[in-house]
């Protein structure tokens, strides 16, 4: 880890903020950097995130659930019990699905994020550490605050209604990030955020990022509360689906012409560059005062499940974009890792590895 | 533990059974035990529930949840995202609860039952083994069952929706009992079933606790589905509450004649003894062919939550029964326990150890 090779997103670093190896890559994720490929790789991607050494991570701040997933025929009434079909607990939530994305991408990837003292909690640590998630920032809060979850009940019809309990995402949150934690955000080659966890605690974390030059993004889900013109003023890139583009601006998001009028909006609001996931219809990345970028979605063979997919849209570009790539191949990889996502069951386990992103890249 | 007492309820044993210590009472247990008391004890109670020795233990044979409370306005509706007030994930089951309740009475406590390999089978072994139960017997099915859980929708009003998720308790058992199960079964003082686990597993064990001579309580709280005969038959207490009762015998129950009636109709279906909870009216059992005998409850000053008062019930019953208790100082016991149970929120929280019931008894 002695030679460094300084990426173009990674120029702000000296080469000896990355020598320190304040940030080591998990062991898991050197196997997976190095991770033998046999076919000729597509564009400028590589099978290694980056080419000699550890560049600087990408850091998700973020929430963690343990989400407990029943299948049932019908919502049961008020007083009535009933039996699911079947259950799954599985670790979610934005933030940690974001971090094992970037990490099953093979970037070098922290969580920054709260659980429980509790047996969700484990859950979550035991699904981040598999993924190749860093979890030297994540914080167990104590006094009996549970781990966040989601109770997600599946309807035969396809429907989801779901029951969120924001635990330690929501609270137990020190009224200022520790310096490490503040430190590691300002050694990020870029920052994820989401709206599961304070605003306080994104506001924060983006301002720390922009001070340092450290690029943010921030995903729109989560909450649906006012989005604050600080938290909006201090991150690089935006990114709301359709719908959350129509809230946060309160204008139609039909069709693209009025999504690009929501979009301007957005730039009133204070952020340049904003990226919106249009499901089926691909998705498209607005920076201010230049033409937008579209991107169709890459079709897959089957559509199973799109639990994660926005998840793993976000991280997928923020990969890219912190690798150095241009902006037409960001969307591209993001549109390769959402068509895999959606083939497989579930958020976390349909997360596509590097590999499998670069060799459908290739063959579309 | 060389000398052994032998208690009127376990005069089956020979003395050489008891002293091979099969059944060593756990640490956490024995401390229990042999917990100093000040106060001069009530009845035939003492605070150490044997003597000098291991007696032979409860075995409750039966469900392990881990419980997913959320408190919330309303239920969602289809398609629908809703936030929880709160949320708590416990360990519960109506197994679990009562296994946990003998063992904070003071007696030596096995729970036979199955968890899946995950984080909530921990949180359930964490509760028992605090509790105090012997977990030697407890299962961890592999292939991806997941441990049971209840989904419990807490709602202002008081009431609850339920989503049940039988996984473990109800999938991966084997056709048959390991030939340890069942010597742990013709081993007991006493046996305690509910009806949350397949009837084929609590007939396999009722039959060989019957052949050994082992009493048997079979709760009727859990499924719905009909009462085999051959189970009805192989116990010898059917304990149902009132509307369990009305349903297992398809009659009405709103009366406490109409109650001796349908109990009438339990004898005829093979079962000589029903303990029939009646809620805030108390409890009655029933000798087929004597007079019932009636409890009160002996009444709380504050009812907080009634989530596994009849667990309670059921357990201490059985504790008190296998000790060689009368039966009304069983009833009476039970009685105490329950009311207690009620003042505290939860169903494990809230059960009451030995001292406690006994310092109750004694100023009731």
């Amino acid at each position: 880890m002695a030679a460094v090779s300084v990426s173009p997103s990674n120029l702000k670093f000296t080469q000896n903020t990355l020598s320190t190896g304040r940030h080591p890559i998990p062991t898991g994720l050197q196997s997976l950097l190095y991770r033998h490929h046999n076919k000729p790789l597509p564009s400028s991607f590589t099978i290694k995130a980056s080419l000699k050494s550890s560049p600087p991570p990408l850091v998700v701040v973020g929430s963690a659930n343990a989400d407990i997933y029943v299948e049932i025929d019908r919502l049961p009434a008020v007083g009535e019990t009933i039996s699911a079909k079947s259950g799954q607990n599985l670790a979610g939530g934005k933030g940690a699905n974001q971090a094992v994305c970037a990490a099953k991408l093979a970037y070098p990837t922290y969580f920054l994020g709260q659980v429980g003292e509790d047996a969700h909690g484990d859950l979550i640590k035991d699904s981040l550490l598999e993924g190749g998630v860093n979890l030297g920032h994540l914080r167990a809060v104590a006094g009996g605050v549970p781990t966040g979850s989601a109770v997600v009940m599946l309807q035969p019809d396809g429907q989801n209604s779901i029951i969120i309990v924001g635990g330690a995402n929501t609270s137990g949150w020190p009224s200022r990030l520790t310096p490490p934690d503040l430190e590691l955000v300002r050694n990020a080659g870029i920052v994820l955020l989401q709206r599961e966890i304070p605003d306080s605690v994104n506001i924060q974390v983006a301002e720390a990022a922009k001070n340092a030059g450290v690029p943010v993004i921030l995903d729109a889900g989560g909450m649906d509360t006012p989005l604050p013109q600080e938290l909006l003023e201090a991150v690089d890139f935006f990114s709301p689906n359709e719908s959350e583009l129509g809230r946060v601006t309160a204008m139609s998001t039909d069709s693209f012409e009025q999504i690009g009028q929501a979009v301007k909006k957005c730039h009133g609001m204070g952020v340049k560059q904003v990226l919106v996931k249009l499901g089926a219809k691909g998705s498209a990345l607005f920076v201010d005062g230049e033409k937008p970028i579209r991107q169709p979605i890459i079709s897959a063979p089957k559509v199973l499940d799109t639990t994660g997919a926005g998840d793993t849209f976000t991280a997928a570009f923020a990969v890219a974009l912190v690798e150095g790539k241009p902006k037409e191949e960001c969307l591209r990889f993001a549109a390769a890792a959402a068509s895999l996502c959606v083939q497989v069951k579930g958020a976390i386990p349909s997360m596509p590895n590097r590999t499998a992103v670069l060799d459908l890249l290739q063959s579309a």
